[in-house]
């Protein structure tokens, strides 16, 4: 089982990510991970492998990885962190550093994040910072590490001041989304990753929205819809990065609902038991619709339309389906007031003209958006 | 004195590192700490700085730093770290990057990095990894830093597995090197750092060399050809860079004398008692000459010069100068083949065929360079 089961195996997508002097390849498919010696063996020759993932995904999946790369010649050495945002710190990363010196990789070594965005965003910033700057590949293994955040080079930890205030931009040789590995991931997972795939369509990508509404069943089942999604979900972003890959512009179109969704996470102090990030991001897209359609920018029947689609995915759409005490609305102003993208006072947000047709507020009234919100609260 | 007294006053010299994209200038003269105000306000206008010093060099020098840049309207904040090699640290790191963020310093802001070459990459790495770069300012205190350090955009700091092995690539956006602030000195580090200056001349500036050979007194006295020894260290070491950002090929040219200069500051567990690192580079490089000689390469008058010149200049030149226990030969092997500029067995010296004629020798045989270390320790 060191390749792709010729039996069900369609050959793995591929989306080209062509940034300047450091283009590479993102394979989307079932079976990557049996695959994984294989293809390895062929694009990063010579190379050793510091496999870092989490306790979750190790006892899931780990063997078969291993089993691949052994059956390849590759050698390799695994860190394992434990699952879940709180390994995204300085101790972690320490940890991690030290295993892949302690190990002797060099410069032209890999190291491989085997996980979801907590294992990339980690074995990633290490990866930019030993020797200042190993090799990097992505397998994520879960749907929004491999619709988002294994996408753009971003990688890094949090701080007792903030998330994601700690990291470098390291782009990676090589990303292989296996789409077999997310049937394990539990469903609120699966669908939390979907609120990204369901962003790229309402940013610019109105057809692919419509096509979502009609392949969500089978996206979620498994089919080969899966992979497409995937794939165009990567399409979309890469599009976005390649165009601004150092964050000056058009990526902010990228933070559609999380304004919102940042303040409503920061407001269940980001307890997954409340709620996880993709569905206040689900709650955020849906909010961005309704308060531009109160703004008279958006049709109606269009906010209603993703609000629909969010619902039918699982997803929450409304601040009173977050779990425990009401959210409050001056918790919610402060969140939003605090979120990075405020330059100066005044409010960035990314408004939209209609499904697919997003574009960037720089100037919008915090009064209008406390009203908004009051009314959201009220019912 | 918020600008630089016009009595005794030159404007400061400039090096220009024309990095493609993100050049910047290296400002060399007297009185630069008290200019730093004006300058900057100048320069970055609207950013405001965390500094980061050690608390030898807040001591000394920092009052007058903050005057000035209160003068000139700067807004600033202080994180002082203890002296020496041990804050290049994981600790000191997080330390540093807390009180950046406690300052809620953000992107367009700058870290300030006041002090030697441990504070300018501890510095420069916590710049380079705070919201994925902010700007940065040098401002090197001793005379390795202002010559060597500062210059060239590494960053980093250390593990127990080894020196400089985490860090990155991160540009300053200016350099500020105040000649006058090197008075305080103790006249070891001096002394050292004037082993990077001599290293410049070796490589590939014969007539920089025979300049250093007339002006050493007032270089080392304070006069005006301190700056323009700095000046053209700088200079000599941005051509290289520039040529070479990321240390792919010639880069390898600044490593001359440093081969053997690790090895030997490995051989003293790195103890600053017994060597420090300036030290050990100028025995590095007598023996470099001493052994390209052996091997025919350099004429053996070339060899005597450099060794008169170290000398002369108050360094070592010979193993047997370390003070303490005698150096062992198989310690001295051990650590040139550990050195990360030996690839795959074969080892990788920067030889010279005389006095700025210095060349990579990529398949030097480690049997000679075993005897050439059995010689010199004979005596
Ligand atoms: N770098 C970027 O551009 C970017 C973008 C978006 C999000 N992020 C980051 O990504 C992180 C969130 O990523 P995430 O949602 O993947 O979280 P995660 O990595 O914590 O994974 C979620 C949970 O799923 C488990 N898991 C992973 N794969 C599994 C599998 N195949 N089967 C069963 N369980 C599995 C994990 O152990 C974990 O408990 C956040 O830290 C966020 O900041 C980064
Ligand atoms: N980034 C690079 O390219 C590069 C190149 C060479 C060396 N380095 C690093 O630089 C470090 C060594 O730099 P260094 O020699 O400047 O060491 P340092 O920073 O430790 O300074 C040496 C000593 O001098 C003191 N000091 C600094 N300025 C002073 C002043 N004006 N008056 C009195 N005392 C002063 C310091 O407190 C310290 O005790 C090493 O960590 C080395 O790895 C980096
Ligand atoms: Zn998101
Ligand atoms: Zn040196």
């Amino acid at each position: 089982m060191s390749d792709i089961d010729p039996g069900q195996a369609r050959p793995p997508r591929r989306v080209r990510v062509d940034l300047p002097g450091r283009a590479y390849d993102i394979l989307i498919g079932a079976g990557l991970v049996d695959a994984a010696g294989s293809i390895l063996a062929e694009r990063l020759p010579d190379a050793r492998l510091a496999i870092v993932t989490d306790e979750t995904v190790a006892a899931l999946h780990l063997d078969r990885l291993t089993a691949s790369l052994d059956a390849a010649g590759i050698a390799h050495a695994v860190v394992t962190v434990p699952p879940g945002e709180t390994s995204k710190s300085f101790r972690q990363l320490e940890h991690v550093v030290d295993a892949i010196l302690a190990g002797r990789f060099e410069r032209g070594d890999a190291v491989l994040a085997f996980g979801g965005g907590v294992v990339g965003d980690l074995a990633g910033f290490a990866a930019a910072i030993v020797r200042r700057g190993m090799r990097f590949v992505q397998m994520p293994t879960t749907l929004l590490a491999q619709v988002d955040s294994s996408v753009g080079g971003k990688t890094g930890i949090n701080s007792p001041r903030g998330k994601n205030l700690v990291g470098a931009f390291h782009q990676p040789d090589l990303v292989l989304a296996d789409t077999s590995v997310l049937d394990t991931l539990v469903p609120r997972e699966f669908a939390a990753g979907y609120a990204e795939v369901v962003k790229y369509g309402l940013i610019d990508r109105p057809e692919f929205f419509d096509w979502l509404e009609w392949k969500r069943a089978p996206i979620f089942a498994g089919g080969p819809e899966r992979a497409e999604a995937i794939a165009a979900s990567c399409e979309a972003k890469a599009a976005v990065v390649i165009a601004d890959e150092r964050e000056a512009g058009e990526r902010a179109l990228l933070n559609l609902g999380h304004t919102f969704g940042h303040a409503i996470e920061a407001a269940v102090a980001f307890d997954p038991a409340r709620l996880v990030h993709g569905e206040a991001v689900s709650i955020g897209m849906a909010q961005a619709h309704r308060f531009s359609a109160r703004l008279g920018l958006c049709p109606g029947q269009d906010a209603t339309r993703v609000e629909a689609h969010l619902k039918a995915a699982g997803l929450p759409t409304r601040l009173s389906e977050v779990p425990g005490a009401a959210i409050a609305r001056e918790v919610l102003m402060a969140g939003i007031a605090q979120d990075k993208k405020v330059k100066r006072g005044r409010l960035t947000f990314i408004l939209t003209r209609g499904i697919g047709r997003s574009f960037i507020a720089a100037d919008v009234d915090a009064a209008q958006i406390d009203e908004f919100l009051a009314e959201e609260l009220a019912g």
